[in-house]
């Protein structure tokens, strides 16, 4: 599989309405995965759904997931079907009509196995995968993981196979005789997540300076 | 039920682990659900898990759902058993050890049946707290729904019964060994929602001004 290969068309991965807000390159499956912050992980427990927040980071076409291994969501996730799913909002949409206000947004939905990465030198690339998503430079800049921290940690890999992108990056879709009749503004609010400026912890030296992979992200435009 | 009525216990909703971020009032609830833009809302399909970002808005102990009547996600719903979760990521934990960096971060989950709303003036009801929670302003500024728009909307309503909310508000908790040793700067970047400035329309007359109900949440932080 390449950046090149297409995303897969399977039934559930199939759009079934407004296909115009489909991207079926893999290139956009990245950057939504790559400019997001944390995952929506799903997973079928006893029977009904349930959907908690997680962090993640990718590797090429594998995304990995991780938390404690006493973790409920984790023990739940691990061997099974799960479905994750990154949102971006990136602006509200404001129609002549209220039925037609909408969203910008970026979305990947991605089904399959999670399947646990047990041999060590995987999974210790796992969790730095995981890091320099969460927060780029700190695996080379914090202390490395120890042997207990590693038992007690759970990593999960999931192949890139089974995806389906989502794009709305457009101005209002109003009917004609609303554009006509004009009497409501129509356009968009930006939606943006940004970085603040670094507080550093209450137990720091004083003298201790804010290093420069975190005031870096500090200054950029967050995803 | 009322504001002051604790959340649920039921075992779902119970955290298994690090309880000292869980929130048992409703209080808590209600902002998470009011400060969020998108849920995240899971189902069942085919035995195999769904999540999918929706729009929501919440009255009192009610949340609201729409989409399309022809929107699958919205389909598969109705009636059954649905996971919704709403998540705001606060912060970048940096803390002196790769394994201690965590989020800060809000999230509300509910559990329960998701039902269709159908009398006519309730589901215009739940249309109106949607458009609030979306678009505050525009329920009076834009166009009315018409007959054929509200025939071609779906509106569901979950009740606020079934819930758990956790909140991260605090800096890295690192062991005092690497407190002690200092080598790595610890603290936290803080992650914000912002609005931009208002794009108008291309096809708006030059001459129309942005509604206050616009400008005023394009100055203040979003969410």
């Amino acid at each position: 599989m390449t950046s090149s290969t297409p995303l897969s068309s399977t039934p559930r991965t199939t759009l079934g309405r407004k296909k115009n807000r489909g991207a079926t390159d893999r290139e956009t499956l990245y950057s939504v995965l790559d400019d997001g912050l944390i995952c929506h992980l799903g997973v079928v427990r006893d029977g009904t759904p349930l959907v908690l927040p997680t962090g993640y980071g990718r590797d090429g076409d594998t995304l990995y997931l991780h938390g404690s291994t006493g973790a409920s969501s984790l023990r739940t996730a691990a061997g099974v079907e799960v479905c994750v799913t990154v949102t971006l909002v990136d602006g509200i949409v404001y129609s002549r009509s209220v039925n037609d206000h909408s969203m910008n947004y970026r979305s990947a939905v991605i089904f399959g196995t999670a399947t646990p990465v047990l041999e060590p030198d995987a999974k210790m690339h796992g969790l730095k995968v995981l890091t320099d998503h969460l927060a780029p430079g700190s695996w080379e800049h914090a202390r490395d993981v120890n042997a207990k921290e590693f038992a007690a940690v759970s990593v999960l890999a999931l192949d890139l196979t089974e995806a389906s992108v989502k794009v709305r990056a457009e101005g209002p879709a109003d009917a004609d005789e609303d554009i006509v009749a004009g009497k409501a503004w129509a356009g968009v609010l930006p939606v943006r997540t940004v970085f603040g400026e670094p507080e550093p912890s209450a137990d720091l030296a004083a003298d201790f300076p804010v290093p420069e992979h975190v005031t870096a992200r500090a200054v950029a435009t967050a995803p």
